[in-house]
């Protein structure tokens, strides 16, 4: 469990990194961090969310209980690949990654035995990125995730657990890598595929002043961060196509349907549709 | 223009029509209602939204100056010739319809000569139906779109303009029968069929704990009135079928980026979305 003395490192203070950062310092635990970008180690020790940063880890990852990888996820592999040499003895090593299966077994694969990576996805964000945007009040409606494997001890998992407690989130789930990437693909991801077709269609710029508030509920998530989706899109590949490939049936049918003018058939699901939105009402 | 001897006859007190004559009795204006519904007209009785109202119109057409047709689309021209032979000579006749050429060209070439039709659209409303939903404060961030055609006299686009201000409206625009079809479709009715879809695609309801505000925003819309909206659709059907298939286009073209792994035409697609979607920010 999480003791006064535990030390947190975070490794790529972005949004998220610098989110946990605040949470953890606001606790009272001690906190530093890495990355490439020195301003961004800067301001946040200007803001005193860390007590100590740097670009390489020089006498961070030695000291450090817990590691929170806060990369994108084509680089958490070689970051550890890189690293692990450095880290402390018994230091249990998370990540903030929206996809699992492409990064959690590579890394416990090749992790030094006496370290442990136990992956967790904290479902939170905002459209924009950066340290300076980071905000720990982003948890409190928030679910996290924790997707342990064969490979990981109940120690760490209790640890990982009261990590989610302590950074206050609203609730903290365990799933498989599998679950974790489905749940993903259809909740996440095939919404933002359809947002971005949606804003892509045609150039409709020019209706903006007829828009109502459905039109901008529904398309805020086209607002994107290219090089990260890319990434979490594509290593989430075969369940995403399937998402899209079943929605994409879906609304083909939809479509015959209206062609045909079948309204029973519209309006069966019309209902349906009603029917299981409602049970997403909070 | 309006003035205070102007009184108003509501046909169909539903949501829409319980706000109109909330709205107008609140600005002192004489209102009445027809509605089959008996109920509905004694909730608005007993309430003081209007002064009088019936099931037949028995001695509030003949007094009406304006008349609005809070009708479902499919019963909006029937009622007109079932009816126009009992209305004041000089009313002007409006309606809330959400599509327009399946239903203003009709009725203005069968309505009597000393009566006018100009069409109306308040873009209002919420997922609950009926008078005792009614509420005229969904009108004040809202559009109201008028679609005169060459059958209007200025006289009558200043009346409906200056109910619009009445109301308390936003913004009032004026666009043809075609413009806001067209309109509609994509902004409203397209994205009516992607939230269906999306609710309709698997039987996801199991996934209820995991939705954050995202997908929640998304698939609001899938709660829908099944009577109301396949009328809609049907009647646009030509416009909606055309922003459907352009929209199955789009994203079949990203299914297939993303199959390819093209993470460089993904990448452009991301931020073009998003640089179009910044443009729809309030």
């Amino acid at each position: 469990m999480i003791s006064q003395d535990t030390q947190f490192c975070i490794v790529g203070l972005g949004l998220l990194g610098g989110s946990y950062a605040q949470a953890l310092k606001l606790k009272g635990y001690k906190v530093t961090a890495i990355d490439i970008n020195a301003d961004s180690i800067q301001y946040a020790l200007d803001k005193g969310w860390i007590d100590d940063g740097n670009s390489d880890g020089t006498n961070l990852l030695e000291n450090a209980d817990c590691i929170v990888l806060g990369l994108y996820p084509n680089i958490v592999v070689d970051w550890i690949i890189e690293n692990q040499d450095k880290i402390k003895s018994g230091c249990i090593i998370t990540d903030v990654t929206g996809v699992k299966r492409g990064i959690v077994p590579e890394i416990q694969s090749i992790l030094r035995g006496d370290l442990e990576f136990i992956a967790s996805h904290p479902m939170a964000g905002r459209e924009v990125s950066g340290v300076t945007y980071s905000d720990p009040s982003i948890f409190k409606p928030a679910n996290f995730i924790i997707t342990p494997t064969d490979k990981n001890s109940e120690q760490a998992i209790s640890f990982i657990s009261d990590l989610s407690s302590t950074l206050e989130f609203n609730r903290t789930t365990t799933l498989s890598l599998q679950q974790h990437d489905e749940m993903i693909a259809f909740l996440s991801q095939l919404t933002h595929v359809i947002a971005v077709s949606l804003m892509n269609t045609n150039d409709n710029t020019h209706l903006v002043e007829y828009t109502g508030d459905s039109f901008r509920d529904l398309t805020r998530i086209a607002k994107i961060n290219e090089n990260l989706w890319s990434e979490l899109f594509i290593m989430n590949k075969d369940f995403l196509l399937k998402e899209i490939d079943d929605f994409l049936d879906e609304m083909k049918r939809f479509r015959d349907t209206l062609e045909k003018e079948d309204v029973e058939e519209m309006k069966r699901l019309f209902i349906q549709s009603t029917k299981r939105r409602k049970l997403f009402d909070k």
